[in-house]
Formats: structure tokens, C-alpha cells, sequence
């Protein structure tokens, strides 16, 4: 699946990422479209190394699973995936100065720490990792998850009362049989745009987000028995 | 949330229901969406009995939990669910004739097994119940599933091929983790408006599934990183 092929020379990382994936929304399927959605978004920005973005996107998430199945919540799979990633590139033979961009590029992909991504194959990186989120892809991943942690399929509640209730002073959500794919996308994904740094990956963006909008609107008419 | 409000006189239905149900595809919320979209289809009917039909949909999966948890396969959820409605409305006073016509509604409204659905009220729970399937509530209620089970986001896959790999002579999908919900939606759900009974439903299961295309659709167009 997918328009872009990946070369034979990475079939070593594969296999590794393969092993070493998580579980529903950071399984090695969203390794695949991250990595349809970062070279389509290479198209359009000047002066990408795909010798640093392939490898970075294709490891991005190898210290997920650690984080995933953290029960004390400390462990950053950015910052952590980033040492990781070193290590198993020399391993390999990589050259140290790309091993070096390729781990920024790593270190930089999430949303709430490390600093922001700012080579274009970091940028690339982290932009086709949010688009993740959103869209019809966003609808089916969300709902897979919640369907795993026994969430609700929708909640009709406006969102200053749902966060008084169920949202803790962390932004965690205390209790996720309260919580619903609708409320998430209030909570965070609609905001998702605003933090994107390449130009088309905006507009995709907002073009993903138009359909979870009509998506949400169609499923609330059928709850209420009106469709 | 919905339009059709439940008059108070089913409480004692509604908590026991409540307790009894099964999770995700088959919770309470289904059982109110079901009130709903039966409510709906009840409007366009003639002489409809809603002393026989509230109860039947409020009650009709209360087995559910039964049949999915039993290791061997054999409960079926709607014969075991009618002998246990008899026993609930018989000590909660109900009139016999009535307790008949709500336990028939009930050992009819499943696919697979059972007499099909003769009465005015046991077509309309067969059509609500299947309607809830289908839509961007069956969209939300396969991911549901899906990420329970272990199940792949999309699977790009012929359906014939697919079929003569992973679905047995019995209609078992054999590795759910080589199972995705559009396999599902080509499988199985594309085809409920042909066993719809009443006029409306059919309308409305046409109009579902025409979203449920388009949502595949766009799915694709983003995990082949093209939108």
C-alpha cells in the first residue's frame, strides 16, 4: 500500500521497527503512513536530505512501547528513542554526523517536550506525525484506541463542563469511561493546524480536520436517531 | 441526547439493563441508540404497539454479555435473552400476552438464528438493531472492536483473496490481527439494506452506507500519504 516505495537498503530497519512497535495507534502501519505522508510532504520543501528523513521517520517511534508500558508516566519515547536510535545506527556503520541529524530529528517529534524540530527533515518528520492524528485516519485511530481503554463512542456535553469534570490540572483525563473520540477532538486535535510547520502539511491539516468535523456531525444525527 | 425521551415507567427496565450489558459494540449506549432510530422507524409504521416495543428494544440484548463470554460458542443471545426477558416481566407483573409478543420480538431480532421477525414491532427492533452497524456509528463501533481485538487499521487486500486466506468455511475471521474494518464493511456490513424489513430503514441503511463508502475512501487516499 502506499505510492512511495521504500528501498531495499532499509530493509534492516524495518525488520528492527517491526519488532519493536507498540500496539493500534503506534503500530508499525503508522510507521507506513507517516512515511507516505513525509515524502509527499518532501515534495514541496527545498533541500531535504532523504538520507536523514527516511531512517528518522522510519525509527521515530522505536522507544514508544517503553513509554506505552510505563507505569510511573516518565518515560519520553522521543528523548529515549532518540539514544536508542543512536546506538543501533552504529551498530550499523551510519556516519556519526548523520547519525547525529537523524536523532535530532527524533528527539524533536513530539508535541509536548524536547525542543521544536528545526532542520526541514525534522520539521517533515514531526508534521507527518501529527497528520497522523487527524482525518479519517485520526477517526479509525482514535476509536481503536478508545474501543481498547473501554471509552465511550460519543458524548453529548459541552467541553467547559466536560474539563471542570474530567480533565485533571495535567491535561489528564481522569477517568476514560467519561471520555469519547468527540471530546478529544475538542480537547486537542482541532488544534493540531496551529502547530504544523510546513506549508502543505497545514493545509492537508485543514482539510483533515474539515472531515472529522462532518464525520462527528453525521455520527450525532445518527445517535440521536435523526439519520 | 436523542430526541425520543423514555418515559419514566421503564426506569426499573433501564438500571437493569444497565447492569447486565456487554461492552463497546453491545453497551448500554447501543441499546439507546437502538430507542432512538426505533422510535424513528415507528413514526412511518402502522399500528405499532410501543407497550410491546420499548420494552423489546430495551431489553433485547440482554444476553449479549452471555454469548460473548462463552468459550465454546454456543450461546446465542437471542433465544437465551427472550427466556430471560419472560422471567424479568413475569416478576415485574407484566400481562402474558404482552410478556409473548416482547420474548418473540426478542428471539427474532438476531441475523444468524431464530424465526425471522413476523409483528410490526419485531421488524422495526431487527432494522434499528442492524442499523446501528452501519453509518459513522458502525464506522465508530467497528474501529471500537477493532482496536479491542488487535484488529490493522486498513488492510489493501482483493476481497477474494482475503476470503480464501482468513475467513473459514463457517464465516470465522481466523487471525484478527489480519482482519481490518473495511475488510468487515466488504464482508458483511455493504449488505444489510437486503435484509431490512421496513421502508424507512431501507432509506436510511442506503444513505449510511453511501457515508461508510466515502469514508473508506478518503481512508485510503490518506494512508497512501496522498491527502
Amino acid at each position: 500500500m502506499g505510492k512511495y516505495y521504500i528501498d531495499d537498503r532499509y530493509n534492516d530497519l524495518l525488520n528492527l521497527v517491526q519488532d519493536k512497535m507498540s500496539y493500534a495507534a503506534h503500530d508499525f502501519d503508522h510507521v507506513l503512513r507517516v512515511y507516505q505522508l513525509a515524502m509527499f510532504l518532501a515534495e514541496d520543501e527545498e533541500s531535504v536530505d532523504r538520507d536523514v528523513l527516511i531512517p528518522a521517520v522510519l525509527l521515530h517511534d522505536i522507544a514508544r512501547r517503553l513509554e506505552d508500558e510505563d507505569p510511573t508516566g516518565k518515560t519520553d519515547h522521543a528523548l529515549v528513542g532518540a539514544v536508542m536510535v543512536g546506538k543501533i545506527l552504529q551498530e550499523l556503520g551510519y556516519d556519526e554526523q548523520l547519525i547525529s541529524k537523524i536523532k535530532d530529528c527524533i528527539a524533536s517529534h513530539r508535541f509536548r517536550s524536547g525542543s521544536p524540530p528545526s532542520s526541514p527533515e525534522a520539521k517533515i518528520l514531526y508534521d507527518a506525525d501529527k497528520l497522523d492524528v487527524i482525518g479519517a485516519v485520526g477517526i479509525a485511530r482514535s476509536y481503536m484506541l478508545g474501543g481498547r481503554h473501554g471509552e465511550r463512542m460519543y458524548l453529548d456535553i459541552p467541553l467547559a463542563e466536560y474539563m471542570a469534570k474530567n480533565v485533571g490540572e495535567n491535561g489528564r483525563i481522569k477517568d476514560v469511561a467519561q471520555h469519547a473520540a468527540n471530546l478529544e477532538f475538542e480537547l486537542k486535535l482541532k488544534h493540531i493546524p496551529d502547530k504544523l510547520f510546513t506549508a502543505k502539511a497545514k493545509a492537508l491539516a485543514k482539510q483533515r480536520l474539515d472531515f472529522m468535523y462532518s464525520f462527528f456531525e453525521v455520527l450525532k444525527q445518527e445517535i440521536d436517531g435523526q439519520r
